[in-house]
């Protein structure tokens, strides 16, 4: 009793920690239940917005006060209000909405790996299944391609600036795991002279494609259906896109793909890698670090790479130099490698 | 956490939050595996650690990684060692060991209450089941009963000062929904004169009375099995405990239970009431306010009630005086009413 409060040993972050699935459950229901777009349309107090939602307003209350707390709410007196990321990113009527992305990273084969991470542990891979999330035509895909696009706008725009400052040469794409497209459809929008290869499972490329054509550039995306590891490339590419793949493989499966991507490319061609990664101490920073759990839970052998890693892998492939780029706000980080 | 105006909007929070159920899984990856019991025995690396729990090293690497991240562990070079909150809560060798505590605060009736929050906002209400977690002599309280205990260790040994701080005279206290007991037991080893009556659902205040027995003050601590709201109290109560009971109940039925708790007790005596309680604005202290969630989950009618709440309830129920108390470094207070 005599040592100070901040000296005691305290149980709150266990307490939080075992409690933190339920920050999870309530920004589903906030988005399930469009709290935020009913605030974005006007409604303040928890009345007004549990008659817009449909539902009571003493939930809709103790939910609102917990979104408050979360940070993602804003409450004046009685009145509750958008902050900028709320109103940017959980209004359904904005352009930036990521209420979608939760399809994907809630999605059962994602969480159902977290559910037994004490096997994955043990096992030192993903107890869910073999291959885990990157078995052969895995329909989680399709769900990522349908949800993860609004979130993955700012960087590939980021990417496209970053590789193709000029913009004004032709410029040859493959678009590796294309999923949404999002990557290679960014590279044809800031270049008028770009085609896009897109590669990915069939029911995925098409969500691609079909996110290529709404961006106008559809005639500039042509597709090739399949398994990266397998199916034939083409060859002459200004540039191959690695955004987001590297991390579900071992080393060994990814210098067998990039000795593949190294034979597509121009002999001046360049990757370019989009990863999460974290410093050598592997504990930083935490975004980027703390991915690799996800890996740990849903594949065999996938991890977050550090850049040394990453240099060494390319490295093998044939690459002959590689540097990192930041893509701020976000907190992955884009690899250029040279043939 | 939300970002300031001047900064660019970010979907970070979202990101966080939507992927905070992993932080609990990790956790109880971790627990259940004995990680931390390894480490307080003096394994350090990913390999010794592995080897000790019986489980991959790869696994373990990234899981202690994640744990670092998470602030349950610190590496230096390639080796983790324990926090001094780790050390004390979670090595299974500890007196003050929390692991157990996972059963109760992650067992499927409280999971499914935040499984189906979208529906419980909608209802105003739980919508595991009509009563939810309250219903009559529902098994969930052997498990906290079981696995709260350690937890409570700290707060009830403050009350026990708090409020009988001479602890030279006798003293008659009922403690209602006693649980594991601990909040009376600590009233019983303060004070030799002391004497207990523990009342919970029979298989409940049967592990209160074990740990009443395991504590030496078995002698002085009876008990009466049965609801709370139904059965006879017994009279002449110096004291009577409500400890985290009332945040399950509505006001009308609070009420109701605290005029019996007002005419059990003796003209001087005085109710010690332990809740978590918001300010008026009921998003503050984060942890006190966001109690109010777990009562919306899995409860018909339950909150965290503010102390103008708390007062309103126990003056209608007839109480003259009532004073709130911090217990740092918890997040809890205590209330304590005179007759």
């Amino acid at each position: 009793m005599s040592s100070s409060p901040a000296q005691q040993p305290s149980p709150q972050l266990f307490f939080q920690t075992i409690n933190a699935h339920q920050r999870t459950e309530a920004l589903k229901a906030a988005i399930e239940l469009e709290i935020f777009t009913a605030i974005a349309e006007g409604n303040q107090s928890a009345a007004a917005i549990a008659k817009r939602v449909n539902a009571a307003e003493r939930g809709v209350r103790i939910l609102c006060d917990t979104l408050c707390i979360m940070g993602f709410l804003v409450k004046t007196d009685q009145n509750y209000g958008l902050t900028p990321d709320s109103a940017m990113f959980l209004d359904k009527k904005s352009p930036a909405y990521l209420g979608g992305a939760t399809e994907f990273l809630l999605s059962p084969m994602l969480t159902q790996g977290f559910e037994s991470l004490t096997e994955a542990v043990r096992r030192g891979g993903t107890a869910v299944s073999e291959e885990g999330t990157v078995s052969a035509d895995n329909p989680i895909w399709v769900k990522f391609a349908r949800g993860m696009a609004a979130m993955m706008m700012m960087p590939s725009q980021q990417i496209a600036k970053i590789v193709d400052p000029q913009a004004d040469k032709p410029l040859k794409v493959l678009d590796i795991a294309a999923g949404h497209g999002m990557f290679g459809i960014a590279f044809a929008t800031n270049n008028p002279k770009a085609e896009i290869v897109a590669l990915d499972w069939p029911n995925v490329v098409k969500v691609a494609h079909e996110n290529a054509e709404k961006a106008g550039v559809g005639d500039r995306h042509k597709t090739i259906q399949g398994d990266a590891f397998e199916v034939e490339f083409g060859s002459d590419y200004d540039l191959v896109l690695l955004t987001n793949f590297l991390h579900h493989f071992e080393p060994s499966m990814n210098e067998r793909l990039l000795r593949k991507v190294h034979s597509a490319l121009k002999p001046d061609g360049r990757a370019a890698t989009l990863e999460f990664v974290p410093n050598d101490d592997r504990i930083s920073p935490p975004d980027a670090a703390g991915f690799a759990l996800i890996m740990l839970a849903g594949t065999r052998a996938g991890d977050a790479y550090t850049f040394a890693e990453l240099d060494k892998m390319l490295k093998n492939a044939g690459f002959a130099r590689n540097t990192i780029h930041p893509l701020p706000p976000g907190f992955q980080q884009l690899v250029v490698s040279e043939k």
